[in-house]
């Protein structure tokens, strides 16, 4: 068993499930590789104390650049806030150390190419933690994809809709709500939701040509957690888009935090020539798939309970029929890159693969404040 | 177009239904033969002319056996609360009528050999009005049990289940509330509701063997329409039975209108060896189908619209994709009976179909009652 | 009873729901007036003959203009392909005929302005089929809207997914396929299928302010059944776009006929602050809701089975937990249209509302030609 | 932290599963106690040490007696084929050890019992692995029928569908298939799937009076992995039954490996007069709700997503909308009986409880095999 030294920087929701990945992974998925949680590091040591107790980190630090002079770290996680996501990974591909970085990748596509530049320069292993793709039921799709079961490809759709900031009193800044501050988080939902919507869709349905979008803010104002005042609400509350896939078909995104009635239902559909295929988070276990080919009488939308052993990740879980959750896609994830130290592949997606969704991102944003088509 | 002169007696809820039957049926199903609405007949000469007026009856009868003298009927529809079927149905047998009876065909197993001896020596066209048999989706599951799909059958489970007699306020007796007062409706659950589940499963799946069964009267009295007094409730409000098929299977059957939530929920759910069928009256334009034989990474319960032109009876309505609903299958069976005029070949669900309906309500209210298994 | 003496010009698919519409409304609407089929007009005689023999019209025309000619006849009802709904509809105004006209209204703007022009200058009753209105649970939508249940509106999401024209050997023009025809059918997806879409959505969420949109034409040449010969097809098999309303709210709309799996899913969505709604065609007799007023720990979308007396229409059909289908929207739009006689009140859609759906047709479709947002 | 010394008997699937349970507890319930894993013990010592390098266990046995015999060892966690339960639990009672037992509780009633004294006796802590009670969405049916939501129940019914032995080949008895040999599992269905539906029942319903019930065996000889011959099948593949709840309301049970299309669909639905609430495991994290006092016009079921916060465990995990999935029981029951420690209180289900489900399943056995009514 050989350790994988982690440094994580941050603790918030994301710190929690990174730690549960590396806590699971070999528990299920026999590698040669196995993390080792060395050390967490955040501003608040008592907090930060708190978290390592609780995963056991072996310790903790307070300052991200003495995590970064550590020997005994070999990757760094940066689950911080995205407007730290630049600074330290570039940081910690200049220490050596590996750097698998929260998504979206970075505030801008410009600062997103320099991060890639420094961890291509380093030669250092990296990865984003995009982890839809390793929801069983989305691998599967990927697979049916690169099988040929579709054939050409019209259309495809995706929406990631929430209702968590209707309510106006919902601050800005601070741990919770920092991803309605602009200065923290760049976008709103266009880099936090889109920017799951947009990986699945490059990795499933290939390059995005152009965009046509809208973006509203629903709620001008709110409190900000840090000035104790009412704000500019910069972020956008909703962004909607059409696009021209590289392959011919159509686009349609869209995502929000004002749909009453949607926790986080992230779904999809792609329409081939000869088969279909859905997806939604709130059932992430089920692969709606409808195949032409059957027999016309008895043809339907086959609802697949994604559970048995020859469905991806599953031969390793429980038994058919029983479901898995949300966390097993980040354990997937750590699996999946503690077999890519072993094989030398490139783990995906990788920081390049992160850069390819922030151009979208950034041209869709773009798009909605022009009011013009843009190309990506 | 030769017509098929119509005598119905009664005018509820089902002569509604079959009214409407008769008036669409060359709409949609070329047929030779046509119904002509000559005479409705109830004891309310009012109300029986009103609803003449809404179907365009020709005329109005008060008194059945002056109905059953009139040489311009051809065919008399028994429409009545069940107590009158045994009567009517032979007077009309007698009189040389086609006879078209609701169901459940009688009052019990006697009553019904009692019928069926009646049409059969009169040598008089019949039929019972299980309409179900005729939605789509149903008649499908039947085509694909004839072409040998499901194999081996293991399992039959049948439901039908309602709430509108939760509140003890209901009464008993009259125009709307025959169905609770047994001397009119003979049983509860069972002859109303089970009889359904019962006409279907014999239908897809043959006879069954023995039964053990359970009712249960929830509200002990209620109110009586015609005596204004509070009386004893002698329907069965409730009936569940367990029993074994000829064919090795095993039945799970069970009817209530004391489940909250369910307007008038009958499913069925038929488990063989290679492939599995289920459906519900609640969204009855779909089959659920399962087949084993699908590629295992992409097997799961198929959700068949039922609605294309290559499915049973969809071909003469609209277009693939649009529902019919309930009143379509009285539609079907009236087409069914006109072709059956045309070929000459026996109309089913005839007297001696339902009589078999019968005898498992029977052996199931005397398995209940005694509390032992009975043999069919 | 008064009559209300009907001319239809066409006999196809619609020819047949407004047929059935007008044969049904009177069994189960009590209304003063009743329609009486006088005629339908064709150019083919044999088959208008054979139409009206199912039917039941009692005569038959070869020339629409010898229609208006006649006394007997109180309304027109245009059935044929769009392009002849300006010229037939006028001529009927200008003979004093009431004009009920299938959908879309014209083939653009600019016909409709002269054909509103033409029934209001004349004082004629006018209505277009814009019948997904009168599904039960869509007029319950409207029910809850206007009950102020949704509160301030954020979004508005509609599609309408097709999968028949797939296939590249269906040809253009003719009979069956005219649809497919920018001659006869003006557009393709845009005014056969998005104008449904709209026609709601103006109903429910009130007016569109600006559109951005994406047309696309998949199989670029068709034989066409005239000439025999493959030509270049003109009309959109696909269209999407995003759009404000006047009420703050964005939209995203989206139809094609490339949607494997889907045979007619026209669905809605409609987010507001307190409460969500949303309906699809496929399962039309339920209304998905969701009341964020429910309590947290039981809060989930509800699925309401629109079958009860108390929901819109549903008390003259059946009983609780019975469906009605698709033609049954027709049936309330003769039921109305006759009530509208008797009250005196306007019926809508009328040729003024369809209008405005035409504007927006056509906006979505100038924007998705030019590639820039348009102003409604 | 107080450490809880655990030593495991067996490492099948259950091993894995309460391995998990005790791994993870900690990580999101902060409890006083936390497992440790000292030792698991099985007759293999290679299988046995390859189980602790996976799941980090401290040491191995390969003798149940001397895993007994160790005073570092707080609690025996009985895992292996319910023919040991029996004597491996006592044993560790009387040792003093807290005992921990896979469910069934034991091969019959008799057994049971002795069991039930044998942990009284000795004062020990006690449970049985009836996980399905943790399941938030099951968890939350219970606390809404102890807040009298319901109001009078009517109707309870349930059944535990799967298809894993269909096929002929599949052998009886060793390590993956003891759940066939009557020998190591004592009965089929019965103890495997319907005790999980039993359990449920009792703890939401009270308690059930008499039992009719039929068992079937439908494949009669399967090789036996030990004898390597074909042997007579003793165990039930298939049981339902009938019953009377104490507290007035009908059951019905069912249970099978040969429903085709399920492989693990554990299913309940509860009638109440005010609310009935169903749930399958298929999709365990949605608990559907109707609610009678609804608005009758909106009225219907509610599919609620249980993620939320104030969700029964749901606070512990991640954000709304995000599923966990069937481990998550496991470790449920880990961190409450963790939390008995520290609290005193009597963990449920107790091996008292367990019997109670055990006598039911003897009755359901007695009334098969004598075609009879039987108390429980």
């Amino acid at each position: 068993m050989k350790p994988l030294n982690i440094g994580m920087v941050g603790y918030g929701f994301m710190g929690r499930t990174h730690s549960n990945g590396y806590s699971q992974a070999n528990h299920f998925f026999p590698c040669e590789y196995k993390p080792v949680l060395k050390a967490v590091c955040a501003r608040n040591k008592d907090k930060a104390q708190a978290f390592a107790d609780t995963w056991g980190y072996e310790s903790v630090e307070t300052d991200w650049r003495e995590l970064l002079k550590r020997d005994d770290i070999d990757a760094i996680d940066v689950c911080t806030p995205n407007n730290l996501h630049k600074e330290i990974s570039i940081a910690a591909a200049e220490a050596g150390k590996m750097v698998l970085c929260e998504k979206p990748l970075a505030m801008n596509q410009t600062d997103g190419e320099a991060m890639c530049q420094a961890v291509e320069k380093a030669g250092v292993k990296n990865m984003v933690w995009y982890n839809y793709r390793r929801v069983p039921a989305v691998t599967l799709a990927k697979q049916l994809i690169d099988e040929g079961r579709l054939g050409q490809i019209f259309h495809y759709r995706a929406n990631f809709l929430q209702d968590w900031t209707i309510n106006a009193d919902v601050p800005q800044g601070g741990a919770a709500t920092w991803r309605l501050d602009a200065e923290a988080a760049g976008s709103g939902v266009t880099g936090d939701l889109l920017a799951h919507c947009i990986d699945t869709a490059l990795w499933l349905n290939g390059q995005i040509k152009d965009v046509s979008a809208m973006t509203e803010t629903f709620v001008k104002e709110r409190m900000h957690s840090e000035t104790g005042k009412k704000e500019p609400v910069k972020i956008d509350d909703a962004c909607s888009f059409l696009c021209h896939f590289d392959n011919g078909s159509l686009g349609l995104f869209e995502s929000t935090r004002y749909a009453r009635g949607h926790k986080a239902l992230y779904t999809f559909e792609i329409n081939g020539e000869n088969a279909s295929i859905r997806w939604d988070l709130h059932d992430l276990h089920r692969l709606e798939y409808f195949d032409h080919n059957d027999d016309s009488i008895v043809r339907g939308w086959r609802s697949v309970h994604v559970s048995d052993g020859d469905q991806p990740y599953m031969g390793n879980w429980w038994v058919p029929g029983l479901n898995i959750g949300y966390e097993h896609t980040f354990i997937h994830q750590v699996a999946d890159f503690l077999k890519s130290l072993e094989t030398g592949e490139q783990m995906h997606p990788s920081f390049r693969d992160a850069l390819e969704t922030q151009k979208v991102c950034d041209a869709v944003l773009d798009s909605a404040a022009q009011r013009v088509w843009k190309e990506v």
